[in-house]
Parts: structure tokens; C-alpha cells; sequence
């Protein structure tokens, strides 16, 4: 998330005061202390078998979110400031002798280049139980009723004006995510459509009597059919929000500084949901074909979105933006002559006659990785970002973020996959530098030359194309093979292999 | 447009009184008078090859604009008679005798079975020609000065609630989208890229200084590039909404009754724009494989934008309606209950505890061919409907319809194009009984059987299209071959031959 927010941190509001009253929610998990890395956490037992944390006492709060990385690393103190090293920039990966990841995941991360001072992109991989909050029925749930169900869960956060909200996040989104599907346990179990009504109590009619509709609403004559997997996808959204609400509550609390991109994935009953809010990106290589499972939301791509919002409550824009686009920034001597524009409706470019008020910064500007919403952030999907301000005011941005992220599924029983199909997540360093056919080609050169059931080849992987993005010290930088710029910034991966859940989990 | 509008035509606010004052401006065209078509007009002389108008003098002008046909139909009396016949349901064409249509493009249409009073789809064909309205150098032209601009276009606009709007947008839409084109007339001939900024006076500097940027944004260190394309597109939208405004400003003339899809094609300088707003569809049929160039805009692909408008600005639901979805109509008695509910950041469905707001009626309801916002509308995007309300109540629905188009682009260059390759317009008419495929079929199995270069094969595909939507009248209906119901809605069908802009133009 390097360079992402500009003028940021330097207009976080500072905390200072008593914490505003914190509501509290049934559906909402409470905060676990942080716990420490040095000395090295035994990984949770399954089914909770690795899981993110933090790390080094600090003596600040600031210090402590900013310096944690996830405890399945099993950081000594020692590593932990190898991996907080710019400029060694040391590839970091679970130790090979420990516990290894659900699934024999791979992971590999390394620090950014000395933009910001520590490593903001954080990581969680964890095997969730979910026991059902209710039965269907209505009726209170037996203790010997029914199964819990299990999901596994990896999760990239790429933290930007501070490490705070991507390391709550990776503590926090899963429980959220739990939380969501509690009410879902019987129901996805069961082969049934999923019921349009819950009774409120025991014996209550529920959804049995969807038939006697009134009115001459011909639109109503049917009632939408409704599927287990759009269930949870449903879930995997509400907890991007509630999670971002947490954090909106916390925010003066020291807790939450900044705010991160969140890349989720989820594997559930047979079928994978993706869920990305932010610029990371996960592609599965199946049998060498690349399928993408998330686009990247900058401003760029949510253009229109954003211009609607500000096109519908100008009050957002604070007098100080307009909602049009321009293709470079308006001089004021320029008043009066035709310059090109887009509106919020349109694709197109057209002319207009330049007024007063189109002096006003863009409120979208920019071209690719340099694009910004209100001159200030690149990504417009996250969590977080609570306390982010346009430079030199007290225009808040976040009304223009989203935290809501996009779910894309994909269903694992449909296809036959090898132990060479892996789906692999990553934060924009490794996107950045890296297409999505050079990650194909690293997962054919590197898994290849493994044994199909050597668990330690995702890993081998993951380091692979982490090192590959970073590229080596020449030439007073950090350089590729072909002499291009390495990426400066933080660089996080997951390699999840998709052939073996039956045999891993 | 059958059936998409409901309850809708008995609440259209009558128009009463003196009609409200018409701002003039220059970018907007002048309605020209309406033409009669008995007895028939001869189609006009090129560059204005074949023009649509209106028909058959009436006795008020409610009758007028409901009851004309594209004048390039060049209808006798009694031809007119037959094409408003609801029970024969007679296919017309343009004679095989009089002047082709431009490309000698095929055309065909047919009424609906009864459902409304006259054929409320309206069509045109025309070569427009745009003179230059001012060089790029900001110097009057000269009347030697350059080169104006031919385009090609056609439309096809399905009205609903009334043929006013449908017939208006096929008289004035291209004229539109001339004015919008005039400014572009010498930027578009020059191949370099597009100005940025155009010079108000004669001699002033114009885009040339754009490399004087100031201020530490880096988001603006360079430019936007711009295309020749992305002008063409963006005066399409352009005059979409001019288009749209007119028919505001001119409601309550008696002119514009209703509201219609637009779907239209520009071909300029080698390039085929296709804008489509509304349910009609446009595909390429090439070598037999298709290649979609628009999709349905309807309260089903839109809710989320829907919602998001509805939740932004709830006055617009005046308290009656609701922007959250649900799968079916909540009863007062279910208050307390939990119901699936979708809200307009949502993909999947979760649920929540019904209150009373949410008894109210929800924006979008329905699915399929009977979705509707507000219960009114079935589609979501078009021209008019500025007098629109909901059924039993003063809230008018035009607040959530756009006049935006959304515009493929579709480089002729790019391919060589055979006789058979053809872009096939069609109004829901045809493509609610007639899938993609079975069109690339009736294409592939008429034109094998006309010579290549024979010009009436474009015609007789499009009439065996609409023959096949249409099916033929048993058992009580329209049917077709394997006993379904054909379409019982007006049907309009255009067959672009994609291969012969040269030869034909």
C-alpha cells in the first residue's frame, strides 16, 4: 500500500480525550488482547490451527500495532527484527519444522524498502468453528443438537497511514465472519431452499405461508429464489461491514490507525468465496489457465461511483472539490475556454465551457497507480480509515470508501483439480511488478520441480514469487532480472493449493 | 415494451393549461414539424437517405404521434391500415421497389397482438452529414475551410405508456447527436490526439500549455490521454440527455406521451458505436459466432444503483416505498420476524428483523420479465417519462431512470468482414421469445440461401426474424413452431450488413 495515501498520516486526527462510548453488540466479537510473539506461540490446536496475532511488547500502542506480524510465522525476537529489516528485506515464511498451514498453504512476505517503517501488510490463516446461535425452528438449540461448521479462512490486509486496522483486521474479520453465519448453520446444512422467514419464536409460522399473498402486485406473484451460497456471501459482506463499524467505534481508542485493503477467502461446504475490497488480487492457475477471482477497486475503476455520490451530496465535496473529472488540472486563466470532462454518467469525454467552479480539485485525478480520491488515497474499497482527512481540512474521505467487498465463488466439486491448481492471493506489491501470466509461469516452473506430495512446494512457491516481485540489491535498488524496479513495497502471498482439502483438512 | 409499464398509462399527469416556457440553446435542434406519410413521402435524397417521420394525418395529435411508422416504410393509406391491424399482424418492410436503405440495411416490424392501441416502436435510418461549427484554431470557419462528417446511424425506440416519446427520439435523436459531433468535426479528422482544452478567442493558447501544472500533486503530473474515440462516445451521451431534457421541457405539449428504450447505432470513421438504453438488444453475428454490443438495463441488472439512489436521497421513496429488497411481500403480521433482505451494497442475501418501515413497498420487486421499480416500470434506462407516476400516487419514478446510455464500441477495421456478418437490432419483441443463438441460426440458414451480393437478403432476414418472433396465430395465440407463445409485442427488427460499408455507402 505504498504511497497509496498521501498527506495522510500527517492529518490523522490524534486521539486525545476519553474514548467515546463503545455500544455493544451481540453480533459483534470483543477485541482479544493482543497477544505476543517473542517468545514464540505455539500455533493454536486445530481447529483453530494457525493464527495471526501480534507481536514484540511495545512500549506504546502505536508501536505495538505497527511491529506485529502474524504469529504463524513463529517469530523469535530475533526474526522479528530480521523481518523488520529494510534492508536486508529478508523473505519470511512459517518455519518448515513447525505446524504447517491448513491445507499446506504457502505463505512468504517481506518488508517494504523503507517507505513506511514497518511492514503494514498483516496476514491471517485460520480453521473456524461456527456453532449455530439458534435452531430454525425457532426453538432454543439443544447442546446435543445438530453439527457446528467448520470454514477455513486466509485473509490478506494491506494497511496503509499506519499498521493498526490491517492488524485488527486479521485478528478480528474472521470472528465477524463467524458471527454472520451462526444464524446460517442449520440452514446450510440443510438440502432445503433456504427459508425467505425466520419466526420470531418457537412454532410461529416461518416461510410456510409465502402463497398467501394479496394485493394485484402481479411483480410479487412468485417469491425470488434464494441459495445457500448467496447466503454466505451475504455473511462474508456483513462482516467486511460490521468489522468497519468496530473500527469507526474504536477509532479514538489508539486501536485503529490508518486503514487497509482486505482480501478474504473463505472455503466453505465445497465452494470457495473470494471476497476483495481493495487494490490485492486473487487468480487460481488451473492446469496453467488463470482464472481471476477479484478485481482491484481504485479510482479509477469506481470512477462513476465515486462522481455519483459526490454528484448526489455535494455537502461531501465541502466546496472545496468538484464531482466532474478533467484530464489535467484547470489554470485559472483558462476561465471561459472549452475544456474536456467527464461526468458521472459518462464513459466518453465531452467539451465544456470552463465556470468558476470546475477550478476546483478533481475530486477523482490521476492515472493508474498515481490515481486519488480527493488527492489523497488510491484505493477506494477497505477498512478503516475512520480518521482520514483531505490534506490541509477537515474534509473527512471516508463517506467515499467502501468496505463492502465483491464475492466471487467458485465451486470446488465442479472440477478435478491436481496438486499443481493453486489459488494465489497477494497484497499490490507482488501485483504491481508481477502479471497475472508471470505468477502462472512461477507456479509451473517452481511446482514442478517438487514432488506433487511434497507439502513444503506451496511455500517454496509462495517465497518464490515474493522474492521475484522484490528482486535483489544493484544498482541502488531493488532490481529484477530484466534490470526494472522491484517493487519497494510491502509484499504479502498465500499459495492455497485446491486438490487436496479432502486430504489436508 | 408490453406489459412494462403497469398502471402507468391511467396516471400519466394530463397536460392542462398553457405549456411552460422552452429555453432555447443552441446545442439543442428544433423539432421539426411532423411529416405526413400518406401519401408517401419518397425517402429523402442523400446524403439524408431514408428518414423516419411520422404518418397518416389525424385528428389529434394524441392519434398522430401514436399512430406513425418510419416514413422509409413508405406506407399508402391502406398500407398503414394493415400495419395497425392487430389481428393479421402483417410484417412490414421497406419495398423491394423504392431506394435501399443505407448498407442496404434489412428492416422489418410487426404490432403487437392487441395489448396496446398502435405500434409503439418507432425506427430510423438516415446518412447525416455534420458541417463544422467552429475550426479547432478557434477562428471562424471558412466556408472552404475543411471537411464536414458523414455518420451512418439507425435506432430503434420502443415505447411504452404511449408512442410519443418513441416517435420523437426517432425524429430528433440523430439531430442530436449531430449538434453534439458539430464541435468535433475537425479534431476528429486530425490525427493527433484530441486538445485538451480549446481555445475561447482566436489566437489564445489552447492545450499546448498543459505542461505548466503547478502544485505538489503528483496525481496530476501527467495528463489524461484521451481518444478520438472516447469524444464520439461521450457526445453520444451527451445527446441522449439533451434528447432527454427536450422531451422534459416539451411534455406538456401533448408531444411527448410515455417513455421508449433507445437503441442506436453510429458508424463514423470506421468505427460502429452501439448505445443502448433500455431492453432492447444489439448483436454481431460473425462468421457464427456472436458477439453481444449491448445489455438490458433493467430493475433486476440495476438494483444496485437503484437502491443506492433510493438510500442517498429517500425523499424519492416519499415514505411509501423501501430501498431494501426482499424476496417476497412482508406481511404486517411477520413484524418481529427475520426475513431475507438484500441492501444495495449486497450481492448475497442475509437476514434481519422485519420493522415497520419495512412493511413498506420495496423500490424493486419482482423478477424476470415482471421485475418493476416502484411496481410501475420493467426497465430502467430510456427517454421521457418525465409525467410518470406511481399507480395511486403523485411520486414520480423518473428520478430512478436514466437517459444514459451505456456504449459499445466496434472497430470495423479491425476484421474483414464477408457478406453474411451482420450487427442485428432488436426491440425485446424479438429477443423475448428468440435466444442469441437461435438469431445466429435464422442468420446463418437465410443468408445461405440469397446470393452474397444480392441487397434483399438483409430484408429477408430481418423479416424472417420477426416472423419467427412472432410465430402465427393457433390454438387462440401467436405461436411458433414448437407450440410456445410467440411474441404478442410490437416486434422491430434492423439487419446492419457489416461487410459493405464500402460498396454500399
Amino acid at each position: 500500500m505504498l504511497n497509496r495515501v498521501r498527506w495522510a498520516v500527517a492529518h490523522l486526527v490524534s486521539s486525545g480525550g476519553a474514548p467515546p462510548p463503545r455500544p455493544k453488540s451481540p453480533d459483534l466479537p470483543d477485541a482479544p488482547s493482543p497477544q505476543t510473539a517473542a517468545p514464540p506461540e505455539e500455533p493454536r490446536s486445530p481447529p483453530a490451527t494457525a493464527g495471526s496475532g501480534s507481536a514484540a511488547p511495545a512500549k506504546t500502542v502505536e508501536a505495538r500495532a505497527s511491529f506485529s506480524r502474524p504469529t504463524f510465522l513463529q517469530l523469535s525476537p530475533g526474526g522479528l527484527r530480521r523481518a523488520d529489516d529494510h534492508a536486508g528485506r529478508a523473505v519470511q515464511s512459517p518455519p518448515d519444522t513447525g505446524r504447517r498451514l491448513p491445507w499446506s498453504t504457502g505463505y512468504a512476505e517481506v518488508i517494504n524498502a523503507g517507505k513506511s517503517r514497518h511492514n503494514e501488510d498483516q496476514a491471517c490463516c485460520e480453521v473456524v468453528y461456527v456453532e449455530g446461535r439458534r435452531s430454525v425452528s425457532g426453538a432454543p438449540r439443544e447442546p446435543s443438537q445438530g453439527q457446528g461448521l467448520c470454514f477455513y479462512y486466509w485473509g490478506l490486509f494491506d494497511g496503509h497511514a499506519g499498521g493498526g486496522a490491517a492488524e485488527m483486521a486479521a485478528r478480528l474479520l474472521h470472528r465477524h465472519i463467524r458471527e454472520q453465519l451462526k444464524d446460517l448453520v442449520e440452514i446450510l446444512q440443510d438440502p432445503s431452499p433456504p427459508p425467505l422467514c425466520l419466526p420470531s419464536t418457537s412454532g410461529a409460522p416461518g416461510s410456510s405461508d409465502s402463497s398467501h399473498l394479496v394485493g394485484p402486485q402481479s411483480c410479487w406473484s412468485s417469491q425470488k429464489e434464494v441459495t445457500h451460497e448467496s447466503l454466505v456471501v451475504g455473511a462474508i459482506e456483513n462482516a467486511f461491514q460490521f468489522m468497519d463499524e468496530q473500527m469507526a467505534r474504536e477509532r479514538r481508542g489508539h486501536q485503529v490507525e490508518g486503514g487497509c485493503c482486505a482480501l478474504v477467502v473463505v472455503y466453505l461446504l465445497g465452494k470457495v468465496y473470494v471476497a476483495n475490497a481493495g487494490d490485492s488480487r486473487a487468480i487460481i492457475v488451473r492446469n496453467g489457465e488463470i482464472i481471476p477471482m477479484s478485481r482491484e477497486f481504485t479510482p479509477e475503476t469506481e470512477r462513476q461511483r465515486l462522481q455519483l455520490l459526490g454528484f448526489l451530496k455535494p455537502e461531501l465535496l465541502g466546496g472545496e472539490f468538484t464531482h466532474l473529472e478533467f484530464p489535467r488540472r484547470i489554470q485559472p486563466k483558462e476561465l471561459g475556454q472549452k475544456m474536456l470532462y467527464r461526468d458521472q454518467n459518462m464513459t466518453g469525454w465531452a467539451y465544456k465551457k470552463i465556470e468558476l467552479e470546475d477550478l476546483r480539485f478533481p475530486l477523482v485525478c490521476g492515472e493508474g497507480k498515481k490515481a486519488r480520491v480527493m488527492a489523497t488515497i488510491g484505493v477506494t474499497r477497505g477498512l478503516g480509515d475512520h480518521n482520514l482527512k483531505v490534506c490541509s481540512s477537515t474534509l473527512p474521505i471516508k463517506p467515499f470508501l467502501s468496505c463492502f467487498p465483491e464475492v466471487r465463488v467458485y465451486d470446488l466439486t465442479q472440477y478435478e483439480h491436481c496438486p499443481d491448481d493453486v489459488l494465489v492471493l497477494g497484497t499490490d506489491g507482488l501485483w504491481d511488478v508481477t502479471s497475472d501470466c508471470e505468477v502462472a509461469a512461477t507456479v509451473d516452473r517452481v511446482l514442478s520441480a517438487y514432488e506433487p506430495n511434497d507439502p513444503s512446494r506451496y511455500t517454496a512457491l509462495a517465497q518464490a514469487l515474493v522474492l521475484g516481485a522484490r528482486g535483489i540489491p544493484r544498482d541502488r535498488g531493488w532490481r529484477l532480472p530484466n534490470n526494472k524496479l522491484g517493487s519497494g513495497d510491502d509484499i504479502s502471498v498465500f499459495v492455497i493449493p485446491l486438490g487436496g482439502p479432502g486430504s489436508y483438512s
